[in-house]
């Protein structure tokens, strides 16, 4: 059987045990109606980006953007409690839509942007909904359940310092670390961790410091500066391995 | 000190050591002296890609594109003789030059490209300067010495079992695969390794059953289907980690 293609159906919309139909409107609808012509009686996968997803067939079409859908059954994935969140140095990249991207597919728990005093730019007050919606297209595509929390923190380092506490494990990636400062992958999977990525041009010497006096171990991914995406992906490859390798390890 | 800008000198124009003087002409020294403007008594980096690299001071400008250089000094890295050879499905992607850029940060020892079944278009009969050109730029962004061979593999799956003696041990990406077949990164790392990722949409099941026939082992990472640019980067950066962490456990 061809895989089902998903849509996203935000959280807040999602019907309830006693009334399992529920309308699927713009442009989830149209692409539904419009791109793969569907019909009534045809199925679909839907899931909120909460852990939620399920199947459901079309009942009814009204125009090209709108689709009453049956619930045939759903499932509920527990939230993930182990993981990497990313604190990202604002970068004016064009490489910020692929990170999030790769973020889905890789199961980030989250991931944050900080200004960074070699940041070129600001980043917005908050997470912005073309950042959101760059994720359900990843998601739509992996089919994965969840959705990386996206966020913004603000007051430099100063801020990261400041959620801390929240992680299990904070880490830096400094290019001033001994090159043999390698993370440890299985401790990146285990617990909620948080590692911090300076933007193109890496942290400054005060923003490593202050990081490594509020207790972020510094790490290494070897002697050649990796650019910012690269860093990235290559944080949640070893944590999606190690997770990948302790699952099998256990049964 | 701030890091030395790097230009590409290909290794055939490499001076001998009795004529420790070369000229750099074209889009290379157009950089150097029309946006760095670079001066008499300005230094750089050369590489050739192939492992030579050296500390060169300019002695003399003529033109907007030529830059008389005289070395200072020059080193050669061995050929590095572990790591990837990427064996990718052809697609018609936007992504292949990410590839290209991620493979030089990483330390892939090659990129080759192949028509599978499912591959949309079809590759050109030999790597094109264009993709290498890609690679220099990397080269020269994060300081590699040496640029990953790149190539077409004509025949499909079968040219793919034809090229199958030259490696130490030869992967397959395959979505079918037990998900607990996962990668052992430090055997990725040891010794040259050929992994091969079929073009989006996978291989198709002649094409894993004729490679797994001639002895490519099936690798899985993780149950959810991963973009093409996501499993390469992936696979290279288990291989990198591994090669880090190798690197320094001996030391």
């Amino acid at each position: 059987m061809p895989r089902l293609n998903s849509y996203h159906l935000p959280a807040d919309l999602w019907p309830a045990q006693d009334t399992p139909c529920v309308r699927l409107s713009g442009p989830e609808a149209r692409h539904l109606l419009g791109v793969l012509r569907a019909k009534p009686g045809d199925s679909l996968r839907l899931f909120d980006g909460q852990g939620r997803f399920g199947l459901f067939q079309i009942v009814g079409v009204s125009g090209k953007d709108k689709a009453e859908l049956a619930m045939q059954s759903q499932e509920l994935e527990p939230r993930p409690t182990s993981g990497l969140v990313l604190a990202l140095g604002w970068n004016k990249s064009s490489r910020r839509d692929w990170v999030l991207e790769k973020a889905v597919e890789l199961d980030a728990l989250g991931l944050l942007f900080w200004a960074a005093a070699r940041s070129q730019g600001a980043p917005p007050a908050e997470a912005k909904d073309s950042w959101r919606e760059k994720c359900v297209q990843a998601a739509k595509q992996c089919g994965s359940s969840w959705l990386p929390e996206l966020g913004v923190v603000a007051g430099g380092a100063e801020g990261l310092v400041r959620i801390a506490a929240q992680y299990n494990g904070c880490y830096m990636l400094d290019e001033d670390a001994p090159t043999d400062a390698l993370p440890d992958p299985l401790s990146l999977a285990t617990g909620k961790n948080l590692v911090v990525i300076g933007p193109e041009g890496g942290l400054e010497r005060h923003e490593a410091e202050r990081l490594a006096q509020a207790g972020f171990s510094p790490i290494s991914l070897g002697p050649r500066p990796l650019r910012w995406e690269t860093a990235a992906l290559y944080c949640l490859g070893l944590a999606h391995f190690a997770a990948r390798t302790r699952e099998h390890s256990r049964t």
